[in-house]
C-alpha cells in the first residue's frame, strides 16, 4: 500500500476515533466564467481533499467507521473526444484508496443520519441540502451534527500529519523560486503586473496554481491589493505576497518586500529591520504550548520598541502595545493557520483559529487576529509582521486625537518613502521548537539586496 | 463627452430602438474559492459590460429609452483599510455616463415589468429572481420579455462598433506578443507547464486575463485539454489556443502550433499546409453575405481535398464532405463569434450564434458548429481549422465500419507523429471582405519554425 493510501486511511480512521456517525462530504464544482463552457479553474473543496486526497469534480464521499465510499460517475462516453481517456470510477477508487465506488445516483440511499460541511459553490450546496433533505448551515455557522464533524475535522486538520508537510514543502519550494525570480526580475520591470506575470508564470511553469489572490504592489499600504496597475518608480518598495499550491492543494504563503531600485534607502532600511526583528523575534519565541496571541502581542512591542528607538513612537513600548498604538502601523494578525487553505480553515469562520470558548477581540489591536490557540506540535502557520502607513488609519481624526502625543508625527514624515512592508515565512511547530519552513528564501535586508 | 461615452451611449440608445420594455442588468460577483476571502478573479457579466463599459462587481444598470441608471453601494468606510480609496458611486456614475446613480436598495422600487438575462453566479440568480419577483430562465433558454431582449442585445452584439473593434486589437496584440515569446520559449522548455507560464505571464505581464482557460499541449487531438503536464520531446508538436483578455473584457482567441525541436517533419508539415490551406481559402472566401455554415463547409473540402491527395483519404473531396469523412480528422467548427465573450453570447445558448429558425445539424461533420448566420460588416469570427488524430473517433468500430474504404488506414499510420494541428485567427467581417486581426502573427509554417 502506497505511503499516500496509507495516511489516507489514517486520516479516515482518526475521524472514525473522533465522531460516530456517517460522513458525507462533496468536493464541488467549477464555477462558470460567464457562460458554461468557460470555467474558473476547479478547486475541490477541502476538507474533501483531506480525506480523499485528489482533487476531483462533482464527487461525493461517505466515510463511516474508517471506511471510505466514493460516488462518481465515469466518464460520458462523448467527453473522450474534447477531454480524452480519463480514468474510470475503478481506477479512480484503487488511486485514493476507496473501500467501495458507485456511481452519483446511489449515493441518496445512503444518506440517513449523515452529517456534512456545506461548501462554497452555491449549485453544489443546492444539491447538499437536497441529498440530504434538510437544511445546512453554511460552513461558517455549522450546526448540530455538523457542527460536531466540523470540530472533529478541525481538531485532525490543526496539527499535519508528515504526508501534508511534504506537500506544503513542495509548494513551499515553488514559491521561493518565484520571488527570487521575481526580485532578479524587477531591474528590467517597469510595473507591477510585470513582475506579478513572472513570479505567477513560475508557479504555473511547476504545473501548480496559486494559493490566493497575488499581492505584488508599490502600495504595500493597501493591505488587499490586487491590482497591477501602478509603474514600477525608483525608490519604491515592492511588497509581493504570492504563494503556490500543489496538485493536491497544499498552500504555501510568503510575502518579501525588496526595493526596486535594489537598495533599501536608509529610511526604508531602518523600518525594514524592525519589522525583521519582530519576525524574528517570533519564530524565535514559538514552541508547543506557547499561546499565539502571545506571539502575536511579541511581535506587536518589537515594532513598537524599534518605533520609540527611531522616534516615530513616544514611551514605552509596553504600555504603547496596551493602547493599541502598535497597530497604527501593524494594523492586522501576526499570522494564521496554513494547510490546505491558505487561511486554513477558514471556511468554518473562527472555529479553527480561536480555541473553544475563546473570540475576537474589539481591540484594535487584536481584532484581526485569525489565530488564538496554544501552539501544538505538527502546527503549520505564518508569521508576517509588517508596517504599513495607511491614510485611512493615519489621517482618521478620532485615532490622530487619542495617539495625538504617542507619535511623532514630524518624525513619521521622515519615512513617507516607507509605505508598507510586509515579512512573511511559514512556519512547522516541532516538538521542541519550529522549523521555517521557506528557510531558503532570504529574510536580511541585505541578502534581499543580493537578490535584487 | 468621451468617445468611451459616446460608444456607451450609442449602444443604450440603439437598444431602445429595439426594445420598449425597461431593462436590468445584474454584474455578478466573484464565486469563492474554498472560503470566503479567497476568491476567483471577478468577471462582470458581458450583457452588463457591454452597456456598462467597465467591470463593477455586484453592482446594476437599469436601461430605459436609452438613459442608464447605475446602483451600486458606496465602498464600506472599513473596506479603505484593506483595500484603499476606491471610486465612489458617483464617480464612477460620472466615468460611465450613467444618467442617474443610486444605492443597491432603491432598485427595488424600479423593477416593474423589467426585462433581464439570468446570470451564472448563483448568488445573483437568485437575487435576479428574488428582485424582480417573478422566476427567470436560465439564460441559455430565456422566455417572454427576457427572449425579446436577449434578441435585442444578439442584434446589437452581433456586429461590432468601432470602440468594440479597438478593444478586441489590444487584446489580439498581448495574444501575438505571448505566443512570439511562446514559440521562442519551447526550446529551453522540458513541460507543456514552462510554455503555458510563460504565455500566460506575458498576459499578465500586460495587466490583462486570460479570455478562456488556455490550451498548451503536445496532445492537441485532445481538443479541450486544459491539463499541462506532459514533457516536450523532439519530434512533438505543441499546439498552444491561448488568448488575452482586455481589462473592459474583449476576448481574443488564437491557436498556432509549432515544432517542439524547431522544424516540422516531413509529414508533419504536409498536414499542416493543408491545415493553413483551408484556414486561408476560408478567410479568402468570407465577405458580407456569404455563409458562414460555407466557409465550414468549405474548410472541410480543403481538408478533404488535401488528405486526397496525401492518399490519406480516398475518392472525391465533395463526396467525402458529404458523407462527413473529413470529421475523422476535423470534428469540429470552422470557427464562433467573438467579442465580450470568446464564444461571444454562448450563455444565450444557440440565440446568438444560429440564425431564427435555424438549428443544430445532427450530421457529425456540422453539429459542432456554432455559427450559422450570413456574414455581416463589423462581425469579428475565429476561423480555426484542424486536423487530428482522435482514438475515440478512430479507433470507434462504427465508424471504422462506415468509412472502412474512404481512408488508407495504412497511409495513415505514416502520419503518426501528427497527432493535433489547429491554426486559429479573430476575422473582422469588413464592407468588402475581411480584415485578419491576428495578421501580425505568422500562419506560415516557414515563418513558424524561424520564430521557434
Ligand atoms: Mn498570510
Ligand atoms: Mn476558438
Amino acid at each position: 500500500m502506497s505511503l499516500f493510501i496509507t495516511t489516507l486511511k489514517q486520516r479516515r480512521q482518526k475521524l472514525a476515533q473522533l465522531i460516530d456517525i456517517p460522513v458525507i462530504l462533496w468536493s464541488g464544482k467549477a464555477p462558470s466564467r460567464n457562460f458554461r463552457a468557460n470555467r474558473y479553474p476547479f478547486r475541490a473543496s477541502s476538507h474533501f481533499l483531506y480525506f480523499a486526497g485528489i482533487s476531483l469534480e462533482n464527487a461525493v464521499i461517505r466515510l463511516e467507521n474508517g471506511q471510505l465510499e466514493l460516488f462518481i460517475d465515469d466518464p460520458a462516453p462523448e467527453s473522450t473526444l474534447w477531454h480524452g481517456e480519463t480514468p474510470t470510477r475503478d481506477a479512480i477508487a484503487a488511486i485514493i484508496g476507496a473501500d467501495r465506488a458507485y456511481p452519483l445516483e446511489e449515493l441518496l440511499p445512503k444518506t440517513a443520519h449523515a452529517a456534512t460541511i456545506g461548501v462554497q459553490d452555491l449549485a453544489t450546496y443546492q444539491q447538499q441540502q437536497n441529498i440530504l433533505n434538510r437544511p445546512i448551515f453554511p460552513s461558517n455557522a455549522p450546526k448540530e451534527i455538523d457542527l460536531t464533524l466540523a470540530q472533529a475535522i478541525v481538531t485532525l486538520r490543526l496539527t499535519h500529519d508528515q504526508e501534508a508537510i511534504a506537500q506544503i514543502r513542495k509548494s513551499v519550494k515553488v514559491s521561493i523560486e518565484a520571488h527570487k525570480i521575481g526580485m532578479k526580475s524587477t531591474a528590467l520591470a517597469t510595473t507591477e503586473a510585470q513582475v506579478r506575470g513572472t513570479m505567477e508564470g513560475v508557479i504555473m511553469a511547476h504545473n501548480m496554481s496559486c494559493a490566493y489572490g497575488s499581492i505584488v504592489t508599490v502600495h504595500g499600504e493597501v493591505l488587499h491589493n490586487e491590482e497591477y496597475h501602478h509603474p514600477l518608480q525608483q525608490g519604491d518598495l515592492l511588497l509581493a505576497d504570492v504563494g503556490a499550491e500543489t496538485q493536491l492543494g497544499w498552500a504555501s504563503d510568503i510575502t518579501r518586500t525588496w526595493p526596486v531600485g535594489g537598495k533599501f534607502s536608509a529610511t526604508q532600511r531602518d523600518i525594514y529591520d524592525i519589522v525583521l526583528a519582530a519576525h524574528d523575534n517570533c519564530i524565535e519565541a514559538m514552541k508547543p504550548g506557547v499561546e499565539y496571541r502571545e506571539i502575536h502581542l511579541l511581535g506587536a512591542r518589537i515594532i513598537a520598541e524599534g518605533l520609540v528607538n527611531l522616534g516615530i513612537l513616544r514611551g514605552n513600548p509596553d504600555n504603547l502595545v496596551e493602547k493599541d498604538a502598535h497597530a497604527l502601523f501593524f494594523p492586522h494578525g501576526i499570522g494564521h493557520l496554513l494547510g490546505l487553505d491558505v487561511h486554513d480553515m477558514e471556511d468554518l469562520g473562527d472555529l479553527a483559529g480561536y480555541e473553544t470558548r475563546r473570540h475576537r477581540s474589539d481591540r484594535f489591536g487584536l481584532e484581526y487576529l485569525r489565530l488564538d490557540r496554544p501552539l501544538a506540535s505538527g502546527m503549520v502557520v505564518t508569521i508576517e509582521p509588517g508596517f504599513y502607513q495607511v491614510p485611512a488609519i493615519l489621517n482618521d481624526s478620532q485615532r490622530r486625537e487619542k495617539y495625538q502625543n504617542d507619535v511623532n508625527w514630524e518624525k513619521l514624515a521622515q519615512f513617507a518613502d516607507v509605505r508598507g512592508i510586509r515579512i512573511e515565512d511559514d512556519v512547522l511547530v516541532t516538538e521542541t521548537g519550529t522549523e521555517v519552513l521557506t528557510i531558503d528564501l532570504p529574510t536580511q535586508a541585505t541578502e534581499i539586496e543580493r537578490l535584487c
